[in-house]
């Protein structure tokens, strides 16, 4: 992208991150889209979780910066251009997770003049660091999400990946901690589904 | 989604909403994603204008509600889900795109609790209308990230539809509106595409 622009550095280096993090449309989930048709990419996700934040923060435990959490959930995968996307319950994969991730942090994130990638970089270490309100929120809509969409899709990847409960509460150990309500009509969701056996009781 | 949660009449609306336009994401535009791969679905591309409207806030002609702004390009093309997405230069869809989106408008935004659909339905309006700050600056970017992206697939999609130098100046006809600077970026980057035969000047 460089070389437009009259006196643009800032501006050229905005734009090359911009453009960078397109390829973020490739990464592909383990969730279904509406109606089971295809799995979901990193950016729909992120901007369902955009969404979600706007719609539901009045269920954080406590007040939040819906700005700060929007900001945290549209880049929170941004990573997984680099590292890929580790699905949750893939036990190798997630050994070299954080170094992988990491790495990919330091390169995507420095594309920004200095001040972004510094902004982007602590949104982004807060959101995996998940100590504060905003992070524990974001966190558990990224939990939360691919469960809304695995019911929609009649539990399909559930099945397909023979998920057992264990596993689901394991991963979802600290929903509770952003909402204590959102995890209460989560876990009726998954009530439901170890009845229709599509989670692994 | 209806049934599940407690005293969650509220909330049941709000998760019906959020898997409701969830068929965003199967709502393709004519733009292609890096590398030219595929094409554009509306919630890609809502997720891209979002983290632009953060990232470049700065170049906004006069000061804008960045959390307004970006809640605003979140949801703007929901209305397609049921409209479709009407092409840049598609005259004849033009004409009844706005009939078909209020009818649209009207049906998805109120899936919601009467509170949130009614700021969902009045933000829509205001992106449509184009009279604040923030809606010309939302305008701005919702016609420059497909101009961004074409650059970056060596403008397939401008050559694909014979786009013109015309139509594109009339599509843009208010982007400078929304920032003088960010349509002057554009601008170099539309000759640049002249000189290279993909847009007929």
């Amino acid at each position: 992208m460089k070389g437009y622009g009259k006196v643009m550095s800032r501006l050229d280096k905005q734009m090359e991150f911009i453009m960078e993090v397109d390829k973020i449309k490739t990464i592909n989930r383990q969730t279904y889209i509406t109606g089971g048709v295809r799995k979901e990419n990193d950016a729909e996700h992120s901007w369902h979780l955009a969404l979600m934040a706007l719609l539901l923060s009045e269920y954080a435990n406590d007040d939040i910066d819906v700005l700060k959490t929007m900001s945290m959930v549209l880049i929170h995968d941004m990573v997984e251009i680099d590292a890929g996307d580790t699905y949750a319950f893939d036990s190798v994969g997630a050994a070299s997770k954080e170094e992988r991730e990491l790495k990919a942090a330091d390169r995507i994130f420095n594309i920004l003049p200095k001040d972004q990638a510094e902004y982007f970089r602590k949104l982004w270490d807060e959101f995996e660091e998940g100590e504060t309100m905003e992070s524990k929120f974001a966190n558990a809509l990224d939990k939360i999400q691919p469960i809304l969409l695995h019911n929609l899709s009649d539990g399909k990847s559930w099945r397909e990946h023979k998920v057992t409960l264990e596993q689901i509460l394991k991963r979802n150990e600290f929903t509770k901690d952003g909402s204590a309500s959102l995890w209460d009509y989560t876990k009726e969701i998954i009530d439901d589904h170890i009845d229709k056996k599509n989670i692994i009781g």
